[in-house]
């Protein structure tokens, strides 16, 4: 195998520096002359039609330019997730437009009623709060189980019975009855997850504006800018088309799937379009917590089947989610949710049926994970549950259940074609000592803190090829002194994808990585992506950098052949190396150029020059190519409060090829925090007598903190996987899926207990201590609701 | 011949908007947080040693940040002249590095000596007062002449004579005594033209700042980026390089020539590396004009012989042109004085010799038409000379003596491959009514006001292809609606090269005109470009963008043979013609399909998608391809007061093809404007005591005013030249050649008189309609030095 000079380095991702340093402009940094400040009304009511909205003595206020209601908005329907425009037209129709720009009935407490520009915040706030609104309140549905009962209140008009979506698994498969019929062991798991928040720094923000010939120019944090475009335009404005709008992207304050969907956008262009000014919206955390950004709540029935010598036979998944008043992402959570818990495990016999209700509750959305993280929560506890019927190790258990290559993959017509899961789950047990610490089911264990270990697998796609329609095309250009601009669209939100991307370029054009800039965040210059999500960033658009690189190289050798030639050596290009800004070859030892020579006489000489080096690179994956990951949770149960405490926690994820290790690790490492947090503190509470959301705060709605962060160690397997950059497969995502599957199993091993919903907080885990086990699913969202 | 969608189309350019609403930005209207601001220091005196500076006080006034002087500068040295970088490095010798960032030894009054960055303005012209310089002052040198004579002071202490250049013709060719000798008429001119100052409305300005990975961002006004780092990197910091420094161009306001030099971006550079803070360097109008930027003065006698018959036998131009205090542009200036001058007609012995003295004034620059309209005012009063001593009209004289194709071009070794000049003569003589205007030579007219005509003819270059590097690439992309971003370093500094080249993008690929966005101004995503200079945007960028234009038609072309095909038709690739955004067959009447059906599905089908359509195009032009015009002006004099009012101009100019008569025109209406100013008041005064300008705001420095703009008719020839892009040559400085001779002769055919050096202002048409010609030649610069 080649050394490579830059892929597998631990190398430092350039956009530290401005973060760490405070320099890194955001989007509230940002200024534009003459703008003003727009501020939303949101509706208090959880359901109400507006009977009459009079703006008269708000817009009558000094300092304000203008205020809308639904009156002024187009007659659009939009879907708020961007990610939805890749979506093929002719196979998924999840995708449902039924959001307004303002709406004329509230469908949850927050929904967006009026907009107001003003020349000051102060102003636009007090504008807001003189415009009356008359109400005729409707009975509110907060519970999605209840919303879909006959005569339930509709939320949509035009929606009967609150189904958003409906559907089968389109990969169900085998006969999955009489499988569960002849099966030697069958056990039932419900559960449910909570609408974990993604509380990226960056409120949602957007500055709109004309500049003087009449374009559009929208400043804004998001993680598919073309895809916003496209969605902006062919949904909300559909009088603009793609190159009507120029989409700028500043650093972004952490994404995690919420930029994934259209925020404050539209308001922002009504309002631009409206005063004929510039106009910056803003929201407050409070306005993010009642606003329309969480991980969907998904409640899972799971009945899985299983002879006695460990083979699973039949998996069967039935997911209620609760969208809130509008779809955005839950219809594809959802089925993401299916496919992976589906399909994670070996199982002829599957079926999966998923119904997303709506509720009076604020929109859900996308979140790292995407489906997988709910489903894995309640799948991985059904597992162990029919390891413990079956009387056979967990671990075993799912070794004995492995996909192998040729499998069908969880996109059941794509056979797997690659997966290092039973080396994962090998070397995470040693790592933790597994053998060791596991005692076997029913082992009571003694005095008030108890500890316990469970573990979890998982599959993720790297990228939703054949899915979505993963497309990114790139384009870079080498000046005089060998450094290299590559200009590309990956949504650069921390997790250091710029960087890992410089060491693709780096490598693949025998370049310098300490001379890669990379430009982004322009749409205008930087060619199509769909964003950044589904683990895909590194496998897609490292794959379309290295392939310009890739020509980039043969630039470089196809030009060096004169500089060895005056040498008096004579090389054909396909004996040249270009490595890490040197060129040389084996037929001349003791003859190196640097690459600036051959890169400045492409711009400089007048024989040679005239065509300074550059190339563009595309991709199109048409696979998923799933990562797998196995991890094990040690926990300590303080029986006396249930306080759970995490106290080592070891992945070990199929990686294909490390890029950067240090950022593989360090995305490992985030979403265990953020996993750590979905497993047992993060609580979204809504008020069942008003439907307002209580934990609206960072003081009510309890984030993990630095004590609360165990030993870790996260393992990488390297094994190339042949479609992937320099053999890479996807990470970003995946770090979330097992950490409250592992924990809620480890749990269980503690206490022997299982919890059914998230968070397992204290006073559940105490609840659950006292009163066992309850029967009914359920949330945690609506509060004092505990199983 | 083809009728074009866009090119010859009278269209609005984009730029527009902005500037006539104030919303376009330039740098002035950029801030960068925590920008502190600097100032400089210059010289009070013409020529003085720094014995002694104490920057102590100045240091320790609150909010002064540095204070920085030669000691603080590094050893290096640089020419502020940014073209030479494009010269081949085998060629040219008159480069020479004779400037510093900040000097130890002041060479004229507004030398740099020191410079400060402070919290706010204020406070750093305040910090300018408190440095102490004690000077010892020296003998300064004002006029070039006596800057040659044995025994002046030396302005550089390293250079002889203070010869700053010397060189013959190089293409000196025939025997030009002898034809000299044999002539039957010879006559000999002497002139010298004014220090005409650009007069761009945005002075002097320059943003520094590091970014936190520490590379240097530049945000400045400039003619050529690309090359503006290269200078900047090789000469002035050479440890930085290329990929080091990203170079902003926000809105230009005017170049002319003078952003074809470094500024004050050294200073600023010097300042932010030494307060760590992003650093506003800024000039006012004054210091611009005590500064270092104006057309160099070049005193020129030329000689020219003829037969009786008219033919033109034999010229010499022997020039001493005065670069002021350090060489800059002036030696390429005289260069490009003595090519155009010798090569605009057909010559047999040509000879030229051109000498380039330092003095303690100024140091001059390059200036629209760069060395043309210097050598033409002296050139076509010769030529008229000659002709009225051999009793010819001096239209008829010109006409007898004009290039062919295949004769020598102006660069004597490539041969004239187009030129339509003698159409350009009929044309405009027709327009102004030359035939009943010209009364023939020595005609006196009657009474008070005097009227007369005059002409003049040239050559230019359309860049220096063959000259200089001439290299120019860009990259466009296909949005999916069919808009196509073109990303492409041309400046547009008000001249319209924006929307020209859209036109040619819109021609070429076949893409709508209303869709093509054009981006600039940002060296990390625009490709290599030498700037704007030289009338050469137009033939070599245009090209380069033609080129890639071409291969996006090519590649819609070969995605649409499926579109066809889907309805039945099956044609080929070259059976397709793409026109403003539509998709047609002669193959299959009937079918049309729109570009935004091939742009998207590239884009976004699963099947075909994953390239967005995209190009690079490169153009490196290997010759100068020469534009040429003739102008006639109809000027009347009042003789008691000696004021020269132009009433009539006509010009007709060889354009090749005009992409955008309109632009075109307004070239040659602007370029008019700016030659009348040239001609008759824009006077650069010196003092000759002191050295200090005397003319250093725009009441003692006379701009042209709507009051001055004649009568006036821009006639384009068109026919097509093979190397243009749809057959254009250029055309952005020819306008500024003409007039200054052709209302001299024009004046002489009033009055009887000739003048021989520039502006011919109205006191000096007084002086010599009382005292007839002078016979010394010498500029108006010194005050009150009449010829």
């Amino acid at each position: 195998m080649t050394e490579f000079a830059y892929v597998g380095k631990r190398l430092t991702k350039p956009d530290i520096y401005g973060k760490v340093t405070g320099e890194a402009k955001y989007t509230d940094d940002m200024t534009v002359p003459s703008m003003v400040e727009g501020r939303i009304l949101a509706s208090p009511h959880a359901h109400a039609r507006i009977l009459r909205i009079d703006t008269s003595k708000a817009a009558a206020l000094p300092g304000v330019l203008c205020v809308l209601t639904h009156k002024d908005c187009p007659d659009s329907r939009f879907s708020r997730s961007t990610m939805a425009e890749a979506l093929p037209e002719f196979a998924f129709t999840g995708e449902r437009q039924d959001q307004y720009i303002l709406t004329d009935k509230a469908r949850y407490v927050g929904d967006w009623i009026a907009a107001v520009a003003a020349e000051d915040i102060y102003t636009a706030e007090a504008a807001l709060e003189l415009i009356e609104v008359e109400y005729e309140l409707l009975p509110m549905i907060l519970d999605p189980h209840k919303a879909l009962e006959p005569g339930a209140p509709s939320v949509h008009d035009d929606v009967a019975g609150n189904i958003a979506f409906e559907m089968d698994h389109p990969f169900n498969s085998g006969d999955v009855d009489r499988a569960f019929a002849e099966a030697e062991a069958v056990v039932e798991f419900t559960g449910v997850n909570s609408r974990q928040k993604h509380l990226h720094l960056e409120t949602d923000i957007a500055i709109a504006y004309h500049e003087s010939d009449g374009r559009l120019v929208i400043i804004s944090p998001s993680q598919g800018p073309h895809l916003a475009k496209k969605h902006l335009t062919k949904r909300v404005f559909p009088d603009l088309s793609d190159g009507d709008i120029r989409w700028l992207s500043p650093t972004i304050g952490g994404g995690f799937g919420a930029r994934l969907a259209l925020g404050v956008e539209p308001v922002a262009v009504l309002l631009a379009r409206a005063c004929k000014r510039p106009v910056r919206v803003t929201t407050t955390r409070e306005e993010d917590f009642s606003g329309y950004s969480s991980r969907t709540d998904q409640h899972q029935t799971i009945r899985v089947a299983a002879n006695k010598d460990g083979k699973l036979l039949a998996i069967e998944q039935i997911i209620v989610a609760d969208s809130g008043a509008y779809l955005s992402h839950s219809a594809t959570t959802a089925t993401v949710n299916m496919q992976k818990t589906l399909g994670v495990l070996k199982c002829d016999n599957i079926r999966g049926h998923l119904t997303v209700a709506y509720t009076n509750t604020p929109t859900t959305s996308g979140f790292r994970g995407y489906g997988n993280p709910e489903g894995a929560f309640v799948f991985q506890q059904a597992l162990d549950r029919l390891a413990e019927k079956i009387g056979m190790d967990p671990m075993e258990f799912r070794l004995k259940n492995l996909k192998v290559p040729g499998d069908p993959s969880c996109f059941v017509p794509v056979p797997l074609e690659h997966t290092k899961l039973e080396e994962c789950i090998h070397l995470a047990a040693e790592k933790i000592g597994y053998k060791d610490k596991w005692q076997g089911w029913g082992v009571a264990k003694p005095g008030r803190y108890k500890r316990g270990i469970g573990m979890s697998v998982l599959t993720h796609a790297s990228g939703a090829g054949g899915f979505l329609l993963e497309h990114s095309s790139c384009v870079m250009k080498v000046l005089s002194d060998g450094a290299l601009n590559l200009i590309v669209s990956p949504c650069e939100m921390g997790q250091g994808i710029i960087g890992a991307l410089a060491q693709v370029a780096a490598e693949s054009s025998g370049l310098r990585y300490e001379q890669i800039r990379v430009s982004t965040g322009d749409t205008d210059v930087t060619m199509f992506d769909i964003g950044s999500h589904a683990s895909r960033s590194m496998l897609v658009i490292g794959n379309a950098v290295a392939a310009a690189g890739v020509k980039i190289k043969e630039q470089i050798r196809d030009r060096a052949v004169a500089l060895f030639a005056e040498h008096q050596v004579r090389v054909t290009p396909d004996q040249i190396e270009v490595r890490a800004g040197r060129i040389t070859s084996d037929a001349a030892p003791g003859v190196a150029f640097d690459v600036a020579q051959v890169a400045y006489a492409a711009i400089y000489d007048f024989g040679s020059g005239g065509s300074q080096l550059n190339a563009s690179g595309s991709y199109l994956s048409t696979s998923h190519h799933p990562n797998h990951q196995a991890a094990f949770a040690e926990v300590e149960v303080d029986t006396e409060t249930g306080l759970v405490t995490v106290l080592n926690y070891v992945s070990a994820h199929d990686i294909g090829r490390a890029i950067n290790p240090l950022l593989v690790e360090a995305q490992m490492e985030g979403s265990l925090v953020q996993g750590i947090g979905f497993a047992l503190t993060e609580d979204f509470v809504i008020d069942p007598d008003t439907g307002r959301v209580l934990s609206d705060s960072l003081l009510t709605y309890r984030l993990p903190t630095t004590m609360d962060v165990p030993d870790m160690a996260h393992l990488l397997v390297e094994d190339p996987l042949e479609a992937g950059p320099f053999g890479a497969k996807g990470c970003g995502e995946a770090g979330l899926v097992n950490p409250a599957p592992a924990i809620a199993n480890a749990i269980y091993d503690a206490i022997g207990v299982r919890i059914h919903s998230l968070p397992m907080a204290a006073d559940k885990v105490l609840w659950a201590l006292r009163h066992g086990e309850g029967a009914a699913p359920g949330g945690s969202r609506v509060s004092g609701q505990y199983l």
